[in-house]
């Protein structure tokens, strides 16, 4: 009984007494973003050639620290205070546990036989396990709560740029599209260059030629600083108010 | 007189006594924006190609919807709590009704014997139909009091940011004007160079060759990032304010 | 006299009673940017081609008027509310009226035997003239202020984005410097890359090839992040506080 | 006594009474920022060739200035404030001390027969010199005190920015990947295009080419913003309370 009492608290992250993720979770977590970072880097020939070996291999040790994990798990779950009084059976059916067997699934080796795109989607089915990291983390709702709070200046501000898109793409359609057809001949080309001006990333694969396109597309670079400050203006402002609601709270509880 | 009742209720939005838009307006807001999606489509020849069909008929089954709407908006007009009392003939001769006959007759089909720019222009014309959507929207009050209270520093700024776009432009002109004379040989030359740098945007089509003009570069983006600094704080600091002054009145108001 | 009287409150910023500009300097400021502007286009030659006498005969034009004004505020510094009691033959010779007098002579016509260098200098200096408008204005100061009151933390958050300039440059020069010794074979060419990345302009005429290079690039955009975040936070809370500071003061007074 | 009193005084920046550096330590900084400047420019060929033997007699220069300086350091060591009553001779071994006769060391003439990679990890190892400034800084702990009390809220934007690095990479490797492989073709290549356009870089040397690989682009240009609005609002917001709190003790100190 004292093995699955120490057990719970190191698998179960509610049944862990102390602050953080007990050491058996510190490492999974750990696992996690190294296989991530694996699958990642095992889609690019240049860094796998050479190494085919290894990265099989890996494939092999992931599986096995995961299938433990999830036998843990299993074993555990009767004694969680996630889910008190669960039947092991009922854990084994549920989405979480069926998505995590799943992912065990993409580490099995992969025929490479199979069509490009196919071996494509199940490597990137792979990196879906990070998503497993969000299930350790709180701290994220302070964050969302201020953006949430700030979601109809948000999407006014988006509507906005989004307005602000069609104006400045017509405008270069109209100015350059007769003489510059490649890159400015439809309203959908010209909004691919508008995009890239108005958040300031400025590719440089497509530039109005023209004096008359170059100064609209002036006016179009300086409207993009608008663009980038409204909503930096109000996330800081729902930030400044969140802090400062806590500090009021905390004065009230003394 | 029950119908009429209803149908004012659902055609004019003042009169919906529930929260939102009625199903009618929030259908007729879901056909403009997908008019628009289609008239900025249909400037794109690879799109468009082998669909000519689909287009014509798509023109012609909006023709119908907004055609349908007008005539209804006609029909409520003297019971509307929008301008009560009007007569149905006066309201068809006020200015927003005669923009909505204006830009029905744009989607009647287009002769693709007219020159190409005539197209273009019927074209762009159409899009402004997406400018009723605002008439729907209040929630835009409040960003643009919090932008016009600060009008007088985000002019400043404007100036600031026109004055250094003049010094930046004049330095690259003299420095880089004798060597590369393409793309530095005139102020107006620099200036598109100066305004792609300070905004951050970089298309990177024009860049300084000589190590001189290179170092006058750098500076000119170090300067942009307070260009860009500038309006979003100045921003932030407004809609920090406008919030601070919203809960202040509602505190009173307990 | 009374003529006198009108002519100074007309000329003199600080004798007019009313708010704004009055009409007589409200026609110089915009004579000041027409003139500025011309210069600006004066320099390229694909604007000023086929008309060399519009630009011959504006100059004339602007000469005259800012001769005349010139003239009028000589005749009035006498009555000035700004120096009272001041000799007419003193004011000419004060700092302000010589530089008025010396762009003045910037408008004669310039022979177009001159080196083009000197030609260049001399089209510059005109634009001085635009740097008169500051007289007029009084609101910088607050926006002033608020930098100024910062200036230590705006310093040292310059401080950090030159030693990261400086680290990430060593950087890309140890890891890149050998395969791509055009763009990264010493840290001053690899600093334009750095500072181009840094500020988030990314020209894109200077890039890492490798696949470590790339790596050190993309945390040094991450980075650039940081670099531009600072300032404008810190500039943010500073017009957050001058805000707040005005809106105490007016409580107070009341 | 009186003269070590007095170097002392100008030495140890604690026994230094006036606001400020002692001008000693004034003429320390400049040689360090000096120096290190000159170590940049050695690694560029164009800028040092021809004048070869003025970087070897600064070099001279700067080993004597800062063997003066070491020594006097040592002689004064026990009569500072800094450690009173340390012995000299602890006090050169020292780590401060041990590395200031590293970096002495750098100033050395170095062969131009050593393999060119050991030359240019001697030339950086110089710079290191600069690190040396931070000593005398004291007022960078207010910026870092508000970075660090927002550690958590900057993870978790920084965790957000690479969960979305990580899905637009994805994204543009599965749409772009069979098209374009030279740019898209795995996912670390797709990241690469990805941080730039993140983080508004946009360098352009890797674009995507198709219809819906743009539109895909286009998303993650506006997502964008947001990563950049997200750190800035924190950092503001933190700014703002730290300036609020400084202002509330001033008060209470009254």
């Amino acid at each position: 009984m004292a093995i699955t009492a120490r057990l719970t608290a190191q698998i179960d992250p509610q049944s862990w007494q102390h602050e953080g993720l007990s050491p058996f979770n510190k490492f999974i977590c750990f696992a996690i973003i190294l296989s991530t970072f694996m699958a990642i880097v095992e889609t690019e020939p240049v860094l796998t050639q050479g190494y085919p070996q290894v990265f099989f291999w890996l494939n092999i040790l992931f599986l096995v620290i995961f299938s433990i994990e999830l036998l843990l798990r299993i074993y555990i779950a009767p004694y969680s205070h996630n889910h008190p009084g669960i039947n092991r059976l009922r854990f084994m059916i549920s989405p979480w546990t069926l998505l995590d067997i799943l992912v065990l699934l993409t580490f099995m080796p992969v025929s490479e036989d199979l069509p490009l795109l196919i071996i494509r989607l199940i490597r990137v089915f792979r990196i879906i396990r990070v998503s497993r990291l969000t299930r350790f983390n709180h701290s994220l709702s302070l964050l969302f709560n201020s953006v949430n709070k700030r979601k109809t200046e948000l999407s006014i501000s988006f509507l906005i740029a989004m307005v602000l898109l069609l104006v400045t793409s017509i405008l270069l359609y109209l100015v350059e599209g007769t003489s510059n057809p490649e890159s400015f001949g439809s309203i959908p080309r010209a909004m691919w260059w508008s995009i890239a001006t108005l958040t300031t990333v400025g590719y440089g694969d497509v530039t109005p030629l023209s004096p008359i396109g170059k100064f609209c597309a002036g006016i179009t670079a300086l409207i993009g600083i608008g663009i980038v400050a409204m909503p930096t203006g109000i996330l800081a402002a729902a930030f400044s108010e969140a802090y400062q609601q806590a500090k009021e709270e905390k004065i009230h509880h003394n």
